[in-house]
């Protein structure tokens, strides 16, 4: 099927194939990374970018010795590929299939699990020293987009690799795209060195000026000479990375195999970290993608020809993230104080229409999850009403923030939660699984989950209008639930709203999990006859106790049902509360996700696996009342 | 007693004040300062440093309209002088006393509440948005400190800052110093930025030559002139600034309050971001404060004339902080594969003897908590045995990476988490009430708290030697509790220990708590009658359900006692797990902290108000026994 492809069988075997066929080898694999990926989705466009940069690296190194971490992790496919994972990749981000980003326990030639940004470099420091201690002598490399930089561990590690003294590559993967368009001013700094040859030529002719000059350009020269860091500081583009005691090559070529192996041997010999800027084109080698990258960025299974979605869905619901989007542009539009804010992540979120309409009031701070909260907090004391808009999973890098910026001293920032629950094919680093337990940890910060589309809206708004402190609304990745539109009880603070008023079993669902306990209690009482009481929870803090002390009167079980781990989670709260209470007679039954970490694979089979599905919930209630 | 400063009585009085008289103003504060904190105790070496600064930008500014965030906030006494609370001074950090951090509850001059590190600029940005989106016109000033640098917050904030299209003046406060020395490569520019002239002569020189060459001079002048990146290049030594789209001012003499005005001003002119670079010198002007400014900077009650601490006590136990620094270099002189990993605080932690002992395997990483666990992970990785000792209230900077980059793949680190608990005077941005929360809401980490100095002693080798993924130990600010020496059994994973066998009651007590729990055993006894059961539980996860659920055949009231808040804690876990169980019989009597912020004050004094006395306990308990 692959003419050169197929001698690549095992880690290294790269070192086997002739430099003739470089172009044919990179041709292959683009071929069989978009034959794959359009079967499976996945992330497509950043993979294209570096397939002669991740040739070059395991031209230059050795597996699994040497030490390669991809931030973020999502362009590891072609790395998957030449460590002998080629055949894999047809199951791809499936369930039991291999994951879409590196993982330890998958191959030894996975140095770090990643997921999160910006943590490649911090990571690659901890190998190197712990090489240096222990004596050894691999390799150690970090790869790097440029969009992460934006992040600020990248920074924190950066300023702490000056004290390394022995050889690190940090490799810059410069395609000026993150997942979307680059924000802020290192972005504008890379452009500028990728971009810019004034510095070079200027350099040139103010050294030949200076050396045409009989005396007077020798002694300058002199100077010149002894003045290391300023003679650098002429002849230098990436003077900011020299700033930190950084050894800065390049921009090189990051599609020509040779110049790459040559750039990385010279960066070997150093015994420094060196950062060397390689630029890529995001998409390269398949037309729709380099023309359209953020939409080849993470693709759904697409026909390759057209790029169109193979799987076109008939389901016209809008998704939670369509529903932000458009509630918080209807409200903008009445209400200037009304401020967005996203973490690169634009489309993701929803804010794109909000950011063309309202781009003065539009923040994306690239990946800076920590400044975004801490800025809100800001805005927020002024005046202004900020809406954060951040996937659950990247918020937990605003944990300090939230809690210490925003809810001491109770500002009114509102939290827009998105891909809260599981996310499915990104797989553990990425599951919003423990946003109830860590939100719920935080006093003053309200946190909510609307049942429906029409709640989510009416929770916007209220969060924006009715509460003055801080508030957070979480949301589930995929379509909206449109059912029980009929029940619409205005939102009021802390409060519950009953769906179904029955007897001695009560569901106490939160968010996502409301629409299950419908069909739970539809099969309770086709099955067992039981009418069961079913209520919407809307708060995971302050919980409606004054709610269930009542129910708790006239039933006897209470099952509690949300997306979450089940440590610091809304049935904990609850059961704990009981307990307090000492509700000796009422029976407690959580249906939560198991304090664990959950693996990749479709998210209602996820779901399904961990407990969550409808049919096993019906049999854990079922086998505790019989 | 103030010829002049008696002339300051609230915001912008100051600016009554004959220039003439700003030397004896400044000495004034001084004695000021070091009058009061003397006797309160606090961080006077930081405050000594910005006297002329805080004059010279309350000479600028009109309070509260215009905004100064003050980063970390410790550096605000003067700036709550020429505010108007002088004279509350003398109650500074004591409870019902003002606090020794900027609050917007205490005055509308405070315009934002900081505690943790490098979340100015953030602030600072949000207020200048805010102003631009409401066409105001109010002043907007960051007070930043070279340590805070560090911070990757901090770079976040400055990547974003080159968006806005008004003025703000982020001023760096460059005193060669955070806490203790400064590290990393940031620190290594600046200081070139401080100290090197060669930029300049360089640059006169260049200059020179090049017009001295007739006909090529002109043509590279113009060139020169053309380019003006590479112009500034060699001119300007905040290059690092400029890169990043910043004006770069500096650097200013900062105890010159005519030059700090006047280039303000200067600044203040500029439709746009601008950095100044401010020198002070940290504890200027109190003698002892400059030569040993570490010791100054947060410091006890003192004798002014000596600088030796007030309260001599006689009691010689050592503290938490201490066991653990000698612990760790007595299993670091055996095991070469221990390093110790602390942000910007080795004093604090008591890793200065580790640093001096084991060089090569210490890293201070500065503050960036962040870069330390991600680091730590992968020192983990590679067979290192990393120890993060970072306090409480700092780790919650690093959730998302104890989580993803440590937890998920099971790194073997050990986390050593000072100032658990109520820590006192810092007040509610530093108690580090929260972690039991937060930690246990992350699968796979091992938590542990000691009940006395031997048991952490042998908690830290356990978490070394006999767990092999992520481990944290948890212990309190202050002198060790150093009885129940004679309890001593082996840590065992997940089990708990028992102090004492009684009936009826059982205390389950959790860390700094264990020791309380004896007295209020105790006086069950004595005042009861009633011989309780007292465990020690030493994990919080996993919890020794084992113990309790047989402990619970044969009492029927459980008392969980920690040092933390209510929600997410120990009580709250082991209460569901009983209601789960259907323990009806049991009652449950939760001994936490409120869900709330706690304010400043002394430890034990804060403990008794919020429900962690003796006593209190005591009553509890006998209120639901009767």
């Amino acid at each position: 099927m692959y003419n050169i492809l197929e001698q690549i069988q095992k880690p290294n075997d790269i070192k086997n194939i002739n430099p003739a066929q470089y172009k044919e080898l990179a041709k292959e694999i683009r071929t069989c990374l978009i034959r794959n990926v359009s079967k499976t989705g996945g992330h497509l466009a950043s993979n294209l970018g570096v397939v002669e940069l991740t040739m070059a690296i395991h031209l230059c190194l050795s597996f699994p010795e040497d030490k390669v971490i991809w931030d973020v992790g999502h362009q590891s496919y072609v790395h998957k590929i030449l460590t002998g994972r080629k055949d894999m990749l047809k199951n791809l981000r499936q369930h039991d299939g291999i994951s879409g980003f590196p993982k330890m326990c998958e191959s030894d030639s996975d140095a770090f699990n990643t997921g999160h940004a910006s943590t490649s470099v911090s990571a690659a420091l901890g190998y190197a020293f712990a090489r240096q201690l222990q004596d050894k002598n691999n390799r150690v490399f970090a790869v790097i987009g440029d969009g992460s930089m934006t992040g600020g561990m990248f920074f924190e590690a950066l300023n702490n690799a000056v004290n390394l003294k022995s050889n690190m590559v940090i490799i810059m993967n410069d395609n000026n795209m993150s997942i979307s368009r680059n924000v802020g001013g290192m972005s504008g700094y890379l452009t500028k060195l990728r971009t810019d040859d004034r510095y070079r030529q200027f350099n040139d002719n103010v050294k030949g000026a200076i050396k045409s000059i009989p005396g007077i350009g020798d002694s300058v020269v002199e100077k010149v000479s002894r003045s290391k860091s300023s003679i650098k500081r002429l002849m230098i583009p990436g003077m900011m990375f020299e700033d930190m005691g950084l050894t800065y090559i390049g921009p090189v070529d990051g599609h020509n195999v040779n110049e790459l192996v040559k750039t990385f041997k010279d960066a070997m010999r150093m015994n420094a970290p060196v950062v060397i800027h390689v630029k890529t084109k995001k998409g390269k080698g398949y037309r729709l993608a380099e023309e359209n990258p953020s939409y080849f960025h993470g693709i759904e299974p697409f026909v390759v020809k057209s790029g169109e979605l193979r799987n076109k869905t008939s389901d016209c619901r809008p998704t939670y993230t369509q529903v932000f989007g458009n509630k918080i542009c209807e409200l903008a539009r009445k209400d200037e104080s009304i401020a967005a804010i996203c973490a690169a992540m634009p489309q993701g979120t929803g804010l794109t229409d909000f950011a063309e309409e309202f781009k003065d009031r539009f923040f994306d701070v690239g990946i800076a999850e920590e400044h975004a909260v801490t800025f809100a907090a800001a805005l927020a004391s002024d005046n202004m009403k900020p809406v954060v808009a951040i996937y659950s999973t990247f918020l937990q890098r605003s944990y300090d923030q939230i809690l210490h910026d925003v809810c001491i001293c109770g500002h009114h920032v509102v939290f827009a939660i998105d891909r809260s629950g599981i996310v499915g094919n990104d797989g553990e680093t990425h599951q919003g699984i423990y946003d109830i337990s860590y939100l719920t940890s935080i006093p003053n910060l309200t946190v909510m989950a609307p049942k429906n589309d029409v709640e989510f809206e009416n929770m916007l708004e209220y969060a924006l209008y009715q509460i003055d402190g801080p508030a957070a609304i979480r949301y589930p990745r995929g379509k909206v639930y449109d059912g029980l539109h009929e029940y619409n009880e205005p939102v009021e603070y802390g409060k519950a709203e009953i769906i179904q008023k029955g007897g001695k079993i009560m569901l106490l669902a939160f968010g996502s999990m409301v629409s299950k306990a419908v069909n739970v209690c539809n099969m309770l009482y086709d099955e067992c006859g039981i009418k069961a009481t079913l209520v919407n929870m809307r708060f995971a803090n302050p919980i409606d106790y004054e709610l269930i002390d009542e129910l708790c009167r006239t039933h006897d079980t209470v099952v509690t049902l949300e997306e979450n781990i089940l440590s610091g989670s809304l049935s904990e709260h609850i059961a704990s509360h009981l307990m307090w209470k000492g509700c000796a007679h009422i029976k407690c039954i959580p249906v939560t996700l198991p304090d664990s970490y959950i693996e990749h694979g479709a998210q209602e089979a996820l779901r399904e696996k961990y407990g969550l599905g409808e049919k096993d919930i019906f049999d854990k209630i079922r086998g505790t009342i019989s």
